[in-house]
């Protein structure tokens, strides 16, 4: 009976979340839950003056665990803002602060019988998925991280650019860890009904330059803003979306991947049920070594922080 | 030829502007002006790397004044940062600092020929936009502030949650400065199908709390999280689309009143054209007294800072 | 978890408030009931082949009541094409044939444990919708018509299009029965920030021929295109998300009045639970009478054909 | 300044476009256009009497030629109802009675001085379109035609189902006339990340088979409800935001073929100045067969019925 979200973590990304959804009327119920109890007050306070001039009706509650038993979906948004940290563009320096709130988080979640999909934003964000399952003990298939969805429409930003193109007419993904180990699986990416690899040399596209820019575009933000929010909150309701309408779109997000035993990106269905089908893509050697080496990493750290 | 719309000022506030424009698509291009060009170049890659997962393109083009010359609309948002310093919550601080900026941007508005209509949201919001009109030579009726339309949506946020009622189904004003000088119009107030001055004893309400609520709403929110954003950044869209869809809505608005001679908040019919029609209230005689009291207010501080 | 929507009866109105729920996302599912197979196969085939254009995924499913159980909201739209048969622009000639359907299509939603809100369209929607409440045994808040919604809104067009105002900035009901026995309570219409009974006077608007536009506006529409679609579906849909977001607003819908022992409009509180909160409106004497003989119309009309 | 459509052609298709557009304030001013004055000036009214329960205005004009010289689009949508004639499943069988009013119009919107683009819904669709920029004397890329994006729509919509996916997550074309020479390009379709020509086989799927349901999904609609309409208007829409926002999205629509010297669909990029750019398909020898086999069909009949 209608549509019902919880956010963790209200900062910059999970009050951009937060206004996407009621600016449109995307959900019922919205759980704002952060620990810092001014601010998420302020941001709901700010929001039921906005309603007075939106179309749409929310209903906002705060702080309120309890109410996230029978949400659809909570998404984790806490402890971006130590991004601030990373002079060396590494997502893992937030890793050992986040780690610790995010288990105190799931283990709350968990207690309170909530029974729904779980789309964690917070970085590094395929560890953080990964701890989130672990400790929740909800099924795989419904604990997901926003992963390279946000990285894929950055390599479709930096392409689309320089082919004068619409993002939206760009396909492809970039895989493996939401973090330096990632890359551009240019084998996948059509832009102009072409591949890019036959594309970018007729076009001038420097491919390694590109995939650079997707992966260091949260960087370019960062460093002008000191925090990146639209691309991050953008992708995460369209996961949203996707799964409480059950939309069997397939979408590069950070699921479990029991060849690698480990959440990384990769393609797959989703719906109402998480993760519906896996996809199987046709990648070359060199980028299935990418993987490999995407993968290694992100188990590295689960070893190292998570025992 | 389709939709342009100006920000100029991509703080707290314009950003968020920004953002519900280009996530409904509600505007075909959007200039967005500030003089941090790291924050406004690092929101504008933040909402190009939206644009892959939003269904609308919006073209966005950065701190280029030219662009502006034949915009619909430009959005006034910049130096609202500096209600930081207001320890004794008093927009006018913000005054000397933001009339020389505005003086600024209104002469560069004027210089390359922009002939639309300009709504103002830097503070103190009823001065900044006689400092626009004045500077641009734009006709009175083609510069507005938001003024009390957030202040009306405030004192409908205060008084629907006494009521368990939605926003919406409040009607009424807040009149005046967008400062402390306002006030809620108590005999323009309905809910419920009843005058608030009759409903208020009836239910146990006091008109005092509620207006003191309207006029501070924004304090609390500024206290909670050090800027306020939504409810501001929703009114002035309102505004904006009603405007380009020539609606002939009739909004609390700060526009200039021939009456006082100085630029405050009444209702007024808006479209196109700017203020298509002038409305006239029944206001009681300390409504209006009121209402004398804060246009008195606002001349005085005309006088004294822009002579 | 997510939000289910049921229409029963998809001809020319059934159909628009199908697309229009589609075309913008407002449910997860919708369930599309019809005994015109062909036709509505039909439509359902029409919106999947809309929907690789549309930003929002919908499941559609066809003739199964069964999945009607777990629905927020079934929408009675059946019978509206018998208008065709009113030479007499009364729209009791469509009872008959409508109640026996009705009946029928209760008794199946009562079968399958249908436990949420009615919205009936099909007319005469006051009777229609009694004869919903009595065969399904639902709560009569629960159950609920569209009633003077759409004629409400048929007085606002024609008063704004006088005044040159956006139909939004006229507030007001007309009540009673949604046929020819209602009328325009104008002691509760305001547009401008005035009565309306003030202003007509003043600005030459004749109240009694504005009443009998709003009522009779059905029939223009009917008299040039054979049927009536968009003003009441878009009426059905924003009380199907006041519903659904459990918004609280105030709208003059047909409800059950204790005081009349029968359905008819008369503006209440909706939200989630359906009727939330009765409203007392001041009425004039006459306009008193006027609803008394609303109510009493209706009344001998149940009594003749519902016995 | 602000955004204006015209509508030639008030049928159920023209209507259900209006619809859409008014209920999501796609456009600012609303040009409505058809012959049968009492049709259209009934939808004009029963749009207005939505307007009071809807979030946005939009302004609407109704057979007024002049109000399109400004136009940013007109959609053709006239005479679409014949379709009713045909046994044999042709479009064809419209074109006598549609080509002499389309020319007509076209006379029309030329006299009135229109300089913006004109997207023909009409049938049969790629002779029509060439008709208009004949008679129009605009640009070629100005001119376009809904063409097989429905068609599109409607291979993605059958494909999407055997897979039980997202339509929006096929990629790929229906190429040539909107009519019985069309074909899938397979070479071109993409589903679950991979060619269909490889998917088909291993998923028992039937590419003919499938083609067929896109080539007649039209007339199974057509039989089932004895006109179309949600499909083909979401299809002109998606292209009339694409070219007001200036999207550069690639779009498989009716353009003029330098290469065939005939409107026919293939796709190419658009945006505010229609066609931008064209793209190059890496077809098969039995596509471009079929390509040029629809391309000799369609010039057969321009050259039979336009001389």
């Amino acid at each position: 009976m209608t549509r019902k979200i919880g956010i963790i973590g209200v900062g910059h990304v999970g009050s951009t979340v937060a206004h996407y959804l009621v600016a449109n009327g995307f959900t019922d119920e919205l759980v704002l839950i952060d620990t810092n109890t001014k601010k998420v007050e302020a941001d709901a306070l700010d929001f039921r003056e906005a309603m007075p001039n939106l179309p749409f009706h929310t209903e906002i509650i705060v702080n309120d665990y309890g109410a996230l038993r029978d949400a659809d979906i909570i998404i984790s948004a806490l402890g971006n803002i130590r991004l601030n940290d990373q002079a060396n563009e590494d997502r893992f320096v937030e890793l050992p602060f986040n780690s610790e709130n995010v288990k105190q988080v799931a283990a709350r979640i968990r207690d309170v019988g909530f029974n729904g999909i779980i789309i964690a934003i917070t970085n590094p964000v395929d560890v953080i998925t990964q701890i989130y399952q672990q400790v929740t003990g909800l099924p795989q298939k419904h604990v997901l991280g926003t992963g390279t969805l946000l990285d894929s429409a950055r390599m479709k930003r930096a392409v689309s650019e320089r082919l004068k193109l619409d993002p939206r007419a760009v396909s492809g993904y970039n895989l493996g860890e939401h973090g330096n180990s990632q890359f551009t699986a240019w084998s996948t990416v059509y832009a102009l009904d072409q591949p890019l690899t036959k594309l970018a040399p007729a076009r001038g596209l420097d491919l390694a330059e590109l995939d650079s820019e997707a992966r260091r575009g949260g960087f370019a933000v960062f460093k002008g803003k000191g925090y990146t929010s639209y691309g991050v909150a953008t992708a995460a309701v369209r996961l949203a979306l996707a799964i409480m309408s059950d939309a069997h779109l397939v979408l590069p997000i950070s699921n479990f991947r029991s060849e690698y035993q480990v959440y990384l990106s990769y393609p797959v269905m989703v719906g109402r049920d998480g993760v519906l089908q896996d996809n199987t893509l046709q990648l070359t050697k060199q980028e299935l070594e990418q993987l490999q080496h995407s993968a290694d990493f992100i188990k590295s750290n689960v070893a190292k922080y998570l025992g």
